[in-house]
Parts: C-alpha cells; structure tokens; sequence
C-alpha cells in the first residue's frame, strides 16, 4: 500500500473550498458557513477525522438521501429551560448549532437550557457546541450517539455508539475543552492502523466472539458486515480496568441524545437509509452560581496548578484539556492545515462534478491520480 | 496476617444501631435518620465501603472537629434553577441529602436545579443523592471531589480525587444507576490487595515517580506520605489506552463540585484539620422533554436490548448499571448484611465508649478481640 502523504494548505483556502462547495450541494450561504465553520474547527483544532475531508462522505449522503438538504429543525416540545428538537433527517452541523444557540438563549433567560435532538445526522465534534456555551461564559455540553460500535462489557455485539461528551468551562489562559469517545479510541483510529498494517495495541478492540483482537482488518470487517465484535468502551472489556464506567459513560451521552428526544437509540441507527442520529446540549450560566469572573479564576487557578504538577518520570508537561487544540490552531494558521493527498484526490474530483475550478483554490498543486478511478459519483 | 471473616446482621439491626449511635454523637432523631440511610443504603447496595463501617472514622472525625455536629448548611446564593451551599463543614450526608431536596424543589417548579456545595465532608455514596431525584421521576446527578487520589496523565503526583460522577434516571424494572468513581479503581482495592498481600493488577497504580506500580504496601504508603503517586485516572496512564479521558472525566466531578461553588479543590482538602470537600447536584424534570412516563418507556426497552445482547464468549449476562444494586438489596434483605469482624470489634469498643449495650443489638455475637487494643479512643 502506497504512504499517504499530507499537503498544507492555508485555513483560508480549505475554507472558501467549502463554503463554495456545500453552496453547490443546495445549501444558501448562511447555513454553508455553520457547517463549514464546525469542519473547518475540528480540522484547526487538529482533529482531521472529523474536518473538512468529510465534505466527500457527507456529499455521498446528501445523493443518498440519508442528509436532507432543505431539512429545518422543529421546537417539538419546549419549556422555559428545555425543548426537544426533531431535526427531519437534516445535516447535523445546522441542528446542533440551532439546538446549542436555543439551550444559550435559554441559559441566557432562565440559567439553564437543556436541548434534545432526534432524527439528525453526523454532527462533527461534540467540542463546537460545549464550546459555544463557553464563548458566551456559560459552562456547555454536548453529546451525540452514533452508529453502534462499543460493545457492552460481558456483550460481543456492537450496542452503543462511540458516544462522545464534549465538556467546555470558560477558564485564562484558555477554556477547560473535554471533548472525547466514551470508547477508548474511535474506528478512525482502527482504520488508521489497518492502513499502516499494524497490529492493534491491546485493550481496544474484540472479535466477532466479544474476545479481544488485535486484527485490525478483520474488526472492521465484522463491523462493517455486523458480525459482532466493535470497540471496548473507555476502561477496557473487563470490570477490574473499569469498562462498566465507559459504558456508563456512553450511556449518559446516550440518554442526552436519543432518550430525552425519544429518537433512535444507537442501536436502531444507519438502517434503511436514515441516519436517525440524536444529539445533546447543555448550556448552564455561571452566573447561577455567583460572579462568573471569580469562578473563571477559581478554576484557571486549579488548571495552573495541575499543569504546574511534578510530571513523571520522563514526561515534561502536563496538560488541561482544550490546551492542546490551542496548539493545533497556532500550528495550522501559521503552516496550513494538513490533508492527505488522497483527500485532494477525492476533491479534486468533486471539484469537477460539482463544475467548480480545483486550480482556484490550489494553484497549480497536482494530487495524485485516483487509484480508485472515481467517476465523480460519491 | 488473619484473614478478615464476615459475619452478616439484619438490616434493622444495623439500621437501629446506627441511629443511636449517631444521636449519642450529637444528631437529632432527624438527622441521624439521614445519615443512616445513606450509609444503610450503601451497605444494602453492597458498597461495604462506603456504609455504616464508615460510622467509627465519622466518629473520629467528629471528635477532631474537621465534622461539626451543630452545623447548618446555608444557601449563600441563589436564583430560581441553582444555589450554592455553604456547609460549614457539616456532615456531607447532611449538606449533600440537603442540597439535592433543594435541587428537586427547584426542578419541580422551574424543570432543573443545579446546587453547587463546598466546606462540607465525606458524603457516603454519590448514587444516593442521584437516586433522590429518580425517585421523584427526574434524571439525577451527583458528583464529589475528594482528597486526591487520581494522578493526572504525565504527572506523578496526586492532583484530583477519586471525584466520582452518579447519573440515574427512571426506567422498568429497575432505575438506571450508574455511579463509579473517575479513577480506575478506588484507594478501598488497593487496601484490600495490601490487606491480602497480593500484587496490584497491572493499570492500577503509579509510584511516588509515577511510573506503574504493582506494590499496594509502597503506593498506600507513598499517599499517606504525600510523597507521589496514586492511582490512574480511568484508561490508565497513557494516551493509548484513553488516560485524559477518565482524568478529564474527573475534571467535570470536580467542576460541578469545587468550581461551581468556589470552594476547595481536591488538592487543598483535608489540610488543618479541615475537610474542605465540595458536592455537585443536577435535578433534572423529565416533563421538560414530554410525557415523562413515555421517556421511561422508551429508556426501558433500550436497556432490555441491551440486557438481551448476544454474550461475549464465556459470559452470559449483559448488566444496565443499578442492576447489581437491585440483587444486591435482594441478597442483604434476605440473608443479613456482611460485616467485616474487625469492624465488629470496633463496633463494640465503640459501643462501650457511647454507653450503648452491644448485646441489645448483636446477642451473643462475641467478636475477635482487639489487636490494637482499642482504648475507645477513636
């Protein structure tokens, strides 16, 4: 298997590409600049996976079906702190940043605003809209389920999805950011290894029996055909390392998104066409609970304590979440954003049934042929 | 060493011994009611740990004055979906049963009520209190910061309790509970394993450099001693195995805990002679999100799918969080609670120094005389 190789690009460039691209795909401006914005985020903040090279998967929904694009989401229940949302199979990005900005307005008026969304799809990171909450000093959080990939401890069938909770408090030098899987990686980095052909570390995935593997290809092939097997939750398959915790865990994301909403469990997603996705989000004020300048300090004073800890044995720093996606931003504005050049394959190709101009946006840059000989239908 | 035998009581029995115990300690009828529910509850829910074994260490901390018997919880601020509590180092089970009636009164009224508590003690188990909002039909929450235990990713020292987060929410048959501390495990198996003298399982501990540690005697010895060391966030002590996951998971206990209400955080507790320990409580009204029963309905069949997975190889259950509570009660209710006869001894001393009569309790039962020749002095 040939290397994938990465190309820069600047932050500006990859940005315009995508504004004008999900215009193409039918959106108007206004809602091509929320998507593109919580792309373009995760892929600043370091976290390509779920940046702008999903343009081409979410493009491949759009011609399904699966992501509606004239889709708006509906108050279907509210109260002065609450509403639950029904997103009508649109795309995640334009629900979770709806559903975020309605629990803020509440949060703003009432101290607290808790929002569920049912029928959605793919939202990117969970960290936008904890963040969100966060830039108007309010303490945010997110969840979302996803197709079925962890499997309960004591289960070999995939139940629950990857689950991420995304956790953002307001703190100097920069905002306390959790943002993770309830499962101890996510099939991104699966796949990652199974590209490499490297072995899976130990305490990640099991087989088809609920044993543990380290065979990455034959994992995802079980997934992919649900044949059983998936990812350990966070902790591992066994109670001794704390594998009913994850599962907890996932189990919260879960019951923010799908069972407030009453939407689709994890389980019941991804079949017959329909995503059936649910997402969660919490915005609670901080000045429900005094000055929210003094608590921003209180709390940046701990996280300056803990970076300043005694560090281990060969380790030389300590982190507090959000403090390396502050790192990533510094790096990506000022060297580029990095793609695989197979992604600007994949591009290059939209570009030109999408009958936008690939030379516009990336010069005279050549990426390689397509091994795949894509015929531009996604 | 002798091995720890376990004799088992009647429910009521213990239950009657420790409401008057807790009264001769100073508590009105009322409030060793409290108390004693909390800690009965645990012992019901099979957490020895955190139940009225408890009872002669409150009693000591009593006695030091780090719990004062006289003490009121104050609200200090307010709005109509949050308070913080002063607990002016009052009883936790007594500040925390406060705090969390407080925060269901206000989601009653306004849908949620988020109650933020510092300056108070140990608080038994986090489930309880999460439990409580349950039981009115409401998604409760409940976490706790503590002295610290957790060493977070890349240091060596102890920086974060063991700062555990409860969720429950109602459902058939049984509530959905999930209550587990945000480290791997908790300081109580180390001591067991110290007790036996058996090695640490491996992604457990961390010595004083912080690097793994299989030796229970030198790591409870290096913590007693501040010297370094602890016990690993959940997901162990690298990146790989998902380490800033329980470690950030921690951070959230500790937010709704110490942040929120400005008190102390996990690093600056039980210093002087004062606990400092700090509470989180959510209260969250299902009738926010529709018909609350619906809800329960909908969450209920997940979990019965979940219950129902296929088994890993070798297994065959599936358990949903508070299940094992559920058969726990059962086997207590039916056959007696398990009590350590070391703590039975204690028990006694602790009796003839409160002028209580053992015997009116425990017949006959004659437990193993004091090694530590006990002289009542707790």
């Amino acid at each position: 298997m040939a290397d994938s190789k990465k190309v820069r690009f600047s932050y500006e460039t990859l940005n315009q590409l995508c504004m004008d691209a999900f215009q193409k795909f039918g959106f108007n401006e206004e809602k091509a600049k929320i998507i593109t914005d919580v792309l373009m985020t995760a892929d600043l903040y370091g976290i390509q996976s779920h940046g702008m090279q999903r343009m081409v998967r979410y493009y491949k929904g759009i011609q399904k079906g699966t992501m509606k694009v004239d889709a708006e989401p509906e108050v279907v229940f509210e109260t002065p702190v609450s509403a639950v949302i029904d997103g009508h199979d649109g795309m995640g990005q334009l629900n979770g940043h709806f559903a975020m900005k309605l629990a803020i307005e509440k949060a703003k008026k009432n101290g607290v605003g808790i929002v569920s969304v049912r029928n959605s799809n793919h939202y990117g990171i969970a960290g936008y809209y904890a963040k969100m909450a966060a830039k108007e000093g309010m303490l945010g959080f997110s969840s979302t389920n996803s197709e079925t990939i962890m499997v309960p401890t004591y289960a070999r069938k995939a139940m629950i999805g990857s689950n991420p909770q995304a956790w953002c408090v307001p703190a100097d030098p920069y905002d306390f950011l959790f943002d993770a899987s309830t499962t101890v990686v996510t099939r991104g980095k699966l796949e990652m290894y199974n590209k490499l052909g490297e072995p899976l570390p130990d305490g990640w995935a099991l087989d088809k029996e609920g044993e543990p593997s380290n065979d990455a290809a034959d994992v995802l092939a079980n997934i992919a055909a649900h044949r059983g097997g998936g990812i350990m939750p966070l902790g591992g398959n066994t109670e001794a390392l704390g594998s009913h915790k994850g599962y907890g865990n996932g189990m919260v994301a879960e019951i923010f998104a799908s069972i407030l909403s009453q939407g689709f469990t994890s389980n019941k997603t991804m079949k017959d066409n329909k995503s059936g996705i649910c997402h969660g989000f919490m915005a609670i004020n901080l000045a429900n609970f005094g000055d929210p300048e003094a608590i921003k300090k209180h709390f940046s004073e701990y996280l300056q304590e803990l970076r300043d800890a005694p560090k281990a044995k060969g380790q030389d720093r300590i982190y507090t979440h959000g403090e390396k996606e502050i790192e990533a931003i510094k790096d990506r504005k000022e060297n580029g954003i990095p793609v695989i050049d197979k992604t600007m394959t994949e591009i290059q190709d939209l570009c030109n049934y999408l009958d936008l101009d690939f030379s516009k946006y990336f010069g005279d840059y050549v990426p390689p042929k397509s091994e795949n000989m894509f015929t531009g239908n996604y």
